[in-house]
């Protein structure tokens, strides 16, 4: 019930807030996801120190600060500014023990690719297309909807496990009943007219599905980095190490295939 | 004398034809350069499996064939490839083994960024500036004279080391003189008219100063993560694992260094 009251918690202030930030959108929204990323960031370096890994912590999580901002400014400047960092991580192999180095620069590589980078397309979406704000409505939206009625299935009708290993709390009942939950929230955005006007139904209904299976996945994909690192109880994590990481972990897969899905429909569009 | 026997039959032989390549430009390029990047990735990752990892070897490496032609085909859509790839190799997670999953997968990273997307700057450099064929002939013709004397003049005249942990074979003197080397090859470049039109002298010589310096500096990365997989005496890797990295290390770090560069005259020309 801890973990139900600190989730039910986050939502009542989190959700209002978000919205609210997406619908304003510039600085503050750029702003809100930066701090986002920067703590995700710190959290899973952190994680990989208990697996006595030495991750760029610091370096590599500014630069995840200076990328979320560059995507904000000058989106058209991140191509350049991914090579740049790139030198910059692999020179500062010369000023590190041998031993361990490899591994080291890696891992802080992994962390800045996984977070800031995957979490800049939602600055992406929101300033690089037309039709931006409704884009991301429908995806936070549509993955808490999934999220959460994946929980409360999960959590009554639940029996059967769908992959004990990696997330032992995960249920098939629930995450088909999270796919449903995206579907239909993305059908009364369609509905209601919210959906960007330049999609057909078909393509909300995808974008729906998109989020229900990538968003899941994503909880997933955390989960796995978190346990190979050690770390089994994600209640504990609420309020210690990978709280942010735990929160947002839909958002770090389901965001960036959004991003390729909108480049796609865009694409053939034009 | 294996050694520079070797070597100086790869650069009789390679030489010519990468000039040529570089004049004729076009997917010949590409294809040479795409090569390099794919047996440099499998070679780096041969040497982190000595050392217990598991890299996706065979899906990194294609990914970064795909990289490459990407960049000569699609240039503008490498971010999104960029962005692709990565949600494609965080998803692979669920599909190994939970325990040191984080660490494979950020390997697999390191390789494909290192090696690929630092050399595709090659193809970006060529095909995208109208002077490309002029800053490429002179970037190949800087780093191949630098790395010439700072061999010749480190074994004839070198005594102090300059980082005897990383790389014992390097010194002082060497270094000097491969920088030296860099410097008077821009300035033939320049006088002979060689050099891209739009650089002034000034600009040409910061450029064989940084192909001097970041062509030597990229040799002691791949020193550093070639010492840390526990391989020490590079003369046995030219005809076994790491042949191609130790023969283009210099273009590592390099190339992406002009290209950061070239995009910087080219935003204070705009």
């Amino acid at each position: 019930m801890q973990n139900l009251a600190t989730r039910m918690m986050i939502n009542v202030l989190g959700i209002p807030a978000i919205l609210l930030l997406t619908h304003r959108g510039g600085i503050a929204f750029t702003l809100f996801f930066t701090v986002i990323a920067f703590v995700s960031q710190v959290e899973l370096y952190l994680l990989m120190r208990r697996k006595s890994y030495h991750p760029l912590l610091l370096a590599a999580s500014l630069a995840g600060i200076v990328w979320m901002f560059t995507a904000y400014f000058f989106p058209d400047k991140l191509f350049v500014l991914l090579i740049l960092l790139a030198a910059i991580v692999f020179l500062s192999g010369l000023f590190r023990e041998v031993q361990g180095a490899t591994v080291d620069i890696a891992e802080s590589i992994f962390g800045f690719i996984y977070l800031p980078l995957m979490l800049s397309t939602l600055i992406l979406l929101r300033f690089g297309h037309t039709e931006g704000e409704s884009v991301l409505m429908m995806l936070f939206a549509a993955i808490w909807i999934c999220d959460s009625l994946a929980y409360v299935f999960g959590k009554w009708l639940g029996q059967k496990k769908i992959a004990p290993t990696i997330s032992p709390g995960k249920t098939v009942v629930g995450c088909i009943a999270g796919v449903v939950g995206a579907l239909l929230t993305v059908s009364i955005f369609y509905v209601l007219k919210w959906s960007p006007d330049s999609m057909s139904f078909l393509q909300v209904l995808l974008f729906g599905l998109l989020c229900g299976t990538f968003g899941q996945a994503g909880d997933f994909v955390e989960s796995v980095f978190k346990r190979d690192t050690g770390v089994k109880d994600s209640s504990t994590l609420l309020l210690g190490h990978g709280g942010m990481l735990d929160r947002f972990d839909s958002f770090f897969i389901g965001a960036p295939v959004i991003f390729l899905y909108m480049s796609y429909l865009t694409w053939i569009a034009s």
